[in-house]
């Protein structure tokens, strides 16, 4: 694994920026579930998409400039892969929040609970 | 607990663009942050932040849109609310991407372990 300091030199606060600016992107999203399952050339990242190579290639910028993907030193390839420490640095933040998510949950739970009892007792009561 | 459903009527990725653009900001993280201790008026809100009360609204209209805050009915104060769906949404999309930064970081443990060992041996030589 090469490691390149430079990238994360910027305070936690500008990469999370970035982060998300860069997340809030279909087809930027898209391209990274691509290269989930492996490295990939700007021609096969353009395939599934209806669109050109420069209009790729400028997403790919995006994502370059966040420290999402890297870029492979193959001249003519240039294979694309995911590098994880900002969308690991993204959802650090989110976690911090869960409780209210699961709160919530919960509380949707109880809510939809409580809804059936009532629609039971209402069916009994009408028999 | 109130449910909106008009607010969950746009596509899941039209809602992953507004809340991970959203939060691509770090006065709008702040805001999130302050409204994770309680609910909050734009006059509390606006106190810790060098910036006017409109700078302040503006940023909760986007939260807003985004649904990630809630306001209260009260037409004096309009108390901020953090609302998570949104949140848990964006750490679902991220934790598909979790064995990417789990695997690099065992990458990068076994990295520095595989450095240690060899500076030991180096000390060791040298004596």
């Amino acid at each position: 694994m090469v490691i390149k300091p430079s990238s994360y030199a910027v305070t936690p606060a500008d990469r999370l920026d970035t982060t998300f600016a860069a997340l809030a992107d279909p087809t930027r999203r898209a391209i990274l579930a691509r290269l989930a399952s492996g490295e990939a050339s700007v021609t096969e990242l353009a395939e599934p998409f209806a669109m050109s190579q420069p209009a790729i290639s400028k997403h790919l910028k995006v994502l370059e400039r966040a420290g999402l993907i890297s870029r492979g030193r193959d001249a003519q390839r240039r294979p694309c892969r995911i590098e994880a420490r900002p969308l690991a640095e993204a959802n650090g933040w989110l976690e911090a929040y869960r409780r209210f998510w699961e709160g919530s949950f919960q509380r949707l739970d109880a809510l939809l609970d409580e809804l059936k009892t009532q629609e039971k007792k209402r069916g009994h009561a009408r028999r």
